[in-house]
């Protein structure tokens, strides 16, 4: 592939090639948990998208969630309420956002009332609850997304159509990185404590942020670690109970070696460098919502700067889930391909117990 | 440190804050090997350079060394007649750029006969062999550099003062790449094949380029890694004895994870990424001789492109060997300095066949 038609490629960059919906048809969405990321990218991707509704709210504290209701015309119900089928028909589908291990909970009841789910990365807080979650969905016969917003980005989707019509040569490499400052953040939100909380969270750098690298490189590669070795630690007091920072040596598919750190005591930084035998693709800044991607291309010693058009991930998100759902197909990333994630964390954090190098068991 | 104090920092970004002999001396080299990188790298270093001289060529091949004696006005000798003293009163210090597993002989002669050694990377092709040539220059009392042209690169030696006053805070970890299509550099120059040959090469892609990333890493931290994950595999049949390329995930001393990678049939690239608490230093391209260096640092969200002087960085090296010699003090990077990467580098091949972390022995 030439610069030319490197050029060509990214014409209508932000194209929503998996759009097939025309209809004039509303996904309704409860809300379940209305913490920081709801309120200011779930809620908002809502309002922004065609053919979806945001028309309930549930959230264990009643201020917040009441706040939320008021401002933006929902009904606000307790956890209760909600596991009762209060307003059960208000909603045809569910929204998760609440901590890791709390999202089994939410699954099974509207899988039982029959509500189709777009549930929050990682899909839970170990396999094994996370494998009730997707048998859940399975059994009631609902529709199950995970919400890895990097798979709906044109600037990941392009990548990987560049690196599929071989732009690059074989892929040889992979390196990425995910890293913030956690700390001085969580201090201006109580409520984002449980991150800090291996009961609630499952884990800390790795569950929250190592996820990025992880799971935006199995997307683009279309492959999946098989064997993983990494260290886990942390430097600050908050970091006790779970890890501050991970960095992984994977091997994925075809031999295919990915190293990976995340970082929630560190520069905010973000970034993805596919390389293979006769190009690269590099996104920086990656993986965070709240910042323009951007993305080069690099062919025969050349650098290209690709004209990123930015979207608002969660638009695309819940768009794309909503084209998926009334027009009767099933959304990706599912269920099977979220359990991988949960595997692969599952060996990471054996692997930095043990020292060795530990097959990703699926 | 904000942005001002940066490109204060940055000023005289050439100067060589090692040069101290001012007078009219004169090192005299003996240059043992005639291949690519002496002929286009090494003499042209030591013609520009002030203070230093070539005088001998020593190689196995009789036409080549003609060839280079004759365009050069150098004196030519076979190896037997180096190691008989013949022409010994011509030159003050030897350049050994031989393959690996032949540094230790040429070493020991010329520290029998009282020369000064500057070494070519890895320092040679084993633990063991590395030790004895330590030993010998150690015995004979003569100094010993070994050829990390990185250390003398103004974009390396201003972005440790950068790491060192703190200007990104702690640094957390380091990302690094050296990659390069060795197999069509190799088919055009046949005298370079040993380098697919265990016996002289020691190893493939780690020993070659990988020393590279692990060997600059450690300079700028001033850290050394304490224990090592890695991979090594090949995919063409130019790779069957030594590895095509490598994953490492060391982690340096302080816990600083270290991930890093080097490819012999991979795009060319090479990348040096230092992430801090409180910003980056990015160095792309980091780490070719023969491509212009580029740097980057990142503070506050800000990225400043920093204006590299690009240096000839084998006049450097050969510049600041003369003026230790010739000033009286012992260069660096030393024998003891070297020795550590060839122990890391034996615990990652150690690591690669066992799959498990492996300390590195000092």
């Amino acid at each position: 592939m030439g610069t030319m038609d490197l050029m060509d490629h990214v014409s209508e960059f932000a194209r929503r090639d998996w759009e097939t919906y025309d209809g004039a048809g509303t996904v309704r969405f409860a809300l379940i948990g209305a913490g920081w990321f709801t309120r200011e990218w779930a809620l908002p991707g809502i309002e922004r998208a065609d053919h979806t509704e945001a028309t309930v709210v549930v959230d264990l504290d009643p201020e917040r969630a009441g706040a939320l209701a008021d401002e933006h015309d929902l009904t606000h119900l307790s956890p209760e309420q909600f596991h009762d089928g209060v307003a059960e028909s208000e909603y045809d589908a569910v929204y998760v956002c609440t901590p890791n291990a709390t999202h089994l909970e939410y699954v099974e009841t509207a899988a039982a009332f029959g509500k189709d789910v777009l549930c929050e990365k990682p899909m839970e807080a170990s396999v094994d609850r996370a494998a009730e979650l997707v048998e859940a969905t399975r059994e009631a016969g609902v529709s199950l997304m995970v919400g890895y917003r990097m798979h709906l980005d044109p600037v990941v989707r392009r990548s990987k159509e560049f690196i599929e019509a071989g732009a690059i040569g074989d892929v040889v490499q992979v390196h990425s990185n995910m890293s913030q400052r956690m700390v001085a953040e969580l201090e201006g939100d109580a409520s984002e404590q449980w991150r800090l909380d291996p009961d609630l969270a499952g884990g800390g750098a790795m569950m929250d942020i190592g996820i990025y690298p992880l799971n935006t490189t199995r997307f683009l590669l279309d492959a999946d670690p098989e064997k993983v070795s990494a260290e886990t630690g942390s430097t600050h007091e908050a970091f006790a109970d779970v890890e501050e920072r991970v960095a992984v040596r994977a091997t994925f598919e075809g031999g295919v070696p990915v190293v990976f750190t995340a970082n929630h005591n560190a520069y905010h930084d973000s970034f993805l460098r596919v390389t293979g035998t006769e190009g690269q693709v590099i996104i920086d800044p990656a993986f965070f919502e709240r910042e323009p991607r951007d993305m080069e291309v690099r062919l025969d010693g050349e650098r290209h700067a690709i004209d990123v058009t930015d979207v608002h991930q969660l638009e695309e998100e819940f768009a794309y889930f909503a084209d998926c759902v009334l027009s009767g197909r099933e959304p990706e990333p599912d269920g099977e391909h979220a359990m991988l994630d949960m595997q692969a964390i599952e060996a990471i954090y054996e692997s930095a117990e043990t020292g060795e190098t530990v097959r990703v068991e699926t």
